[in-house]
């Protein structure tokens, strides 16, 4: 019997569970824990995971994959407390949105012999939480970040990687560092800038007129206020300088922008006709990379693998992977699914 | 036989037509007229108007109530041009989203006996233009700012209110200024926020990484780029002091929350937990004066109506309105709809 202990039984845990749950995995026992007991009751009754344990080092015993879907600042700790229970062999992945802090706890807490592996999601509803918003199918058709740590495991990654396609995603390697980058700018940034947005007219005088006066623009643009502000608050702590950097870029284009006003009108015009053809590509895909949608097939495609790694640290552990034969391997393959067996 | 005058027929200018012929007004003739030939065929084909006339000239001639749907930059020209082809008493209105320059042409171009009524429906999606768009319920349960000039006769007010009801909007009563203060936060700033958040990272020699990772927040904060660039022009350069006033605002709050930053979690967490809970208000319509969902009762209701006034100017007008009895007026009203007869 294989074992995966998810811990974290919110949005993106519970949700994870029932996605597995709904793969019909052979063999195979997902186990869950929650710190919060009404968490860990919807899940019972959502049957999101088949066992619910009494505490995160009873999930993760015997746990060939463990899934940490708590808030980013609970990490650290978590790594600590289970580490003295995993087993050699095991994969550790999480879902936090920024990867370079939870990556420096891992190799800080984990023990010889365990594989962390960083995960990052990009699915679900930013205004969504709580596993009454879980839904086995919230990853179909979604990308899913994977940034192993060099100490990592060949077999760890595949288990890991196996999670996210049996959940319907479509896995991408990307080096911590750039990972957080990125973030910050299509991610991270957009939510504060959204908090602005929102705190400027809520805090002025004249609020009550500029909330009657609110159409789907303003709607829209601040419709990120609705989410965990745990999660927000803990996101913006880990990624912070990579944040800082971006809302320093962002101040600089409205700038850029405030002084078209003072230009001519066809400037902007000229401008904005360009982004609308920009962002029409960018809606159908076509302004991006053709060989963006290929998915990192292991062992056998190194050279696609190659096209989609940033760092040439990520890159030189993925031709270490893929060179190598494990007949062991190929007959575990053979005889079915074979992640979360560590 | 009373007559009205849609000119532009994209998505409001059809919205409008497509509304009004719904409301089957009894003895009311809508004509429309677009200088772009597609639209105007389109208009036809989907009967948005009774019929489509060959000149700005000829579709207001002889119409009570004129509706000029077109770019807010064509409306000073196209005021200029039919002027003298209205007759006494004709009632104008306009839908842009910028209020004070089109009255300001209207004052210009417009001559005595006519009345300019500025209006603003707060309807639609931003990113949809053109008649194929348009679609006869858009401004069912919306808003619609109406700013009279201070000449505007009362007849010609209560025609546009007519109007503005029969389309199963709500009239608001705001001065122009107010309203291209409010409309520049609430609007015009999201508008070009979205735009400069989504050239920013565009222009980045990271986009197509950027492209890929983007999720739903993304999308969703830079969805505003599919608009009618012309009209987003437009707007911005009806508008632009107030815009360029929203923007240092808004470069300001931003910098506040990268402030933040370096400052403990706790601060943001709070902040970002009490910025959630009002915006869950506002969202629930709680955080906003309870009297602002009343509506405008010519001529019965001058305190309510007082209460959604802005200038002393525009109240001082809607007094005197509201105090005199037209027995002339009831009659007509008795005989049923009355709008759109100037």
């Amino acid at each position: 019997m294989a074992r995966i202990a998810i811990i974290g039984l919110g949005y993106i845990g519970g949700s994870i569970g029932m996605g597995l749950r709904a793969a019909r995995l052979r063999d195979t026992e997902i186990v869950g824990f929650d710190d919060w007991r009404a968490a860990r009751n919807a899940a019972n009754k959502q049957d999101a995971v088949d066992q619910i344990v009494g505490s995160p080092r009873e999930a993760v015993d015997g746990a060939g994959l463990v899934i940490l879907a708590t808030p980013p600042a609970a990490t650290s700790e978590l790594l600590a407390e289970i580490a003295p229970s995993l087993g050699r062999g095991a994969a550790v992945t999480d879902t936090a949105a920024s990867k370079v802090k939870v990556g420096d706890w891992a190799d800080q807490h984990l023990p010889r012999g365990v594989s962390f592996i960083g995960g990052h999601p990009m699915a679900g509803d930013a205004s969504a939480f709580g596993i009454d918003n879980a839904s086995a199918d919230l990853f179909q058709g979604k990308r899913w970040f994977v940034s192993p740590a060099p100490s990592a495991s060949d077999s760890a990654v595949k288990s890991v990687l196996g999670m996210v396609r049996e959940l319907g995603a479509t896995p991408h390697f990307l080096d911590p560092e750039e990972h957080d980058f990125v973030m910050a700018g299509v991610s991270h940034l957009p939510l504060l800038a959204s908090y602005a947005m929102f705190t400027m007219l809520r805090s002025s005088d004249g609020w009550p007129d500029f909330g009657r006066a609110a159409g789907e623009t303003f709607r829209t643009m601040t419709a990120f206020n609705s989410g965990d502000p745990s999660m927000t608050t803990e996101i913006a702590f880990t990624n912070r300088e990579q944040i800082k950097h971006w809302i320093d870029r962002y101040v600089l284009e409205l700038n850029r922008v405030r002084n078209l006003l003072d230009e001519e009108e066809e400037d902007l015009f000229r401008e904005y006709s360009s982004a609308q053809i920009n962002h029409a590509k960018f809606l159908g895909g076509d302004d991006l990379d053709p060989d963006a949608g290929a998915q990192p097939d292991i062992p056998d495609a190194t050279s696609q693998m190659a096209a989609l790694l940033i760092s040439p640290r990520l890159y030189d552990k993925v031709r270490q992977m893929t060179k190598r034969t494990d007949e062991k391997e190929k007959e575990r393959e053979a005889r079915g699914r074979r992640w979360g067996r560590g």
